[in-house]
């Protein structure tokens, strides 16, 4: 697939390296430092170039948006056309300013916000609380187990494609749900980081154990 | 540990069955039907007895708090009293009066609501995002892994007393935090509720996975 990267830092970065790797077409953009953006077409060998968000989302079919929170009104609506009809993942997560809590939760989320600021497009959610170190590392693998990757949106198409990917990633997509899901998803993030907190020494996941 | 269970439903009757099963005493108490706890009490097998909330308050030293959410603001004023200075589990869920949605979060939580209304008891939020069939279960082992079990709260003392329960009911203690961290666990909640409704066939459970 063509991928654009919207956002190269741990999260973006990390991500389309592996799919480069995995033989899709990657296009890195939004660095703010652009040999940043060279350095990882560097290391995906062949299967990436680099340009600018708005060149990344006419390329790609599918866009990962790993913006932080206050970038994401700033880029969508120029972006907005050129993602019509496209499949949209979004990585982010709604902090506040201070990077500290949500900003929005409950009755609404930041995948809901992301799906109504591109209404043309299919907005999947995926990949926000998943630590960077995981994608950085050679191997998704836990012991023997393949972790889990929580995901939600509403079209299914996009939802198929985006559970190819997450597989391409080394995880085990999990559906859960509509895009309206993204507001358990979004709290998964701040677990994430309260078990950072507690001072954990491992590399960790939240996953789903079945029997 | 003298243990009260307050509401002996699908989470409190077999949560109070695997600690008197595993040698504390525990007090049932709180349900529509009076034989449901006659026989929680003979499932126990000597080391369980029943009551009225208002007992088992007196009672325990340890209190299990699993009513549905309506009831929570009908019981917590008359039992305030007796649960002074002890350790309260909140296994509630703050859900709106279909039990649908959440009613609470993102600036709050039922934890801390449940804080706020025992503001002389150590609130330790556990057990509000598991799967009955779990506890219901035989063995809480997945293959050779043992479970997670989430818990958060702002007594250290409190908390390790929570620890040394959830590891006699089968889990690995994951502390998350103050109880402020209800936030991210009660959607934990609705997300197990979201992979139900995908279809999923065999038992689950949220877990860390660590490398």
């Amino acid at each position: 697939m063509k991928i654009a990267i919207i956002g190269s830092g741990n999260i973006g970065g990390s991500l389309g390296l592996i799919w480069a790797k995995a033989g899709h077409q990657v296009m890195f953009s939004g660095s703010r430092h652009p040999e940043k953006l060279d350095s990882l077409v560097a290391k995906a060998t062949g299967n990436a170039t680099a340009g600018s968000p708005f060149q990344a989302c006419q390329f790609g079919d599918v866009i990962l948006l790993a913006v932080p929170w206050p970038e994401v009104d700033q880029l969508l609506p120029a972006l907005e056309e050129s993602l019509e009809d496209k499949t949209v993942i979004d990585a982010t997560n709604p902090l506040t300013p201070d990077f500290i809590d949500l900003a929005i939760g409950l009755s609404d989320s930041g995948g809901e916000t992301v799906a109504r600021r591109l209404p043309g497009s299919n907005v999947v959610k995926a990949f926000n609380s998943v630590g960077a170190n995981i994608f950085q590392s050679e191997s998704r693998m836990f012991g023997d187990q393949v972790p889990s990757l929580f995901f939600c949106g509403n079209d299914p198409a996009a939802k198929q494609v985006v559970a190819t990917l997450i597989s391409d990633a080394g995880f085990d997509p999990v559906d859960v749900g509509g895009i309206r899901s993204s507001r358990f998803l979004e709290p998964l993030e701040q677990l994430w980081v309260e078990i950072l907190k507690s001072g954990i020494q491992q590399e960790f996941i939240f996953s789903l154990l079945r029997r």
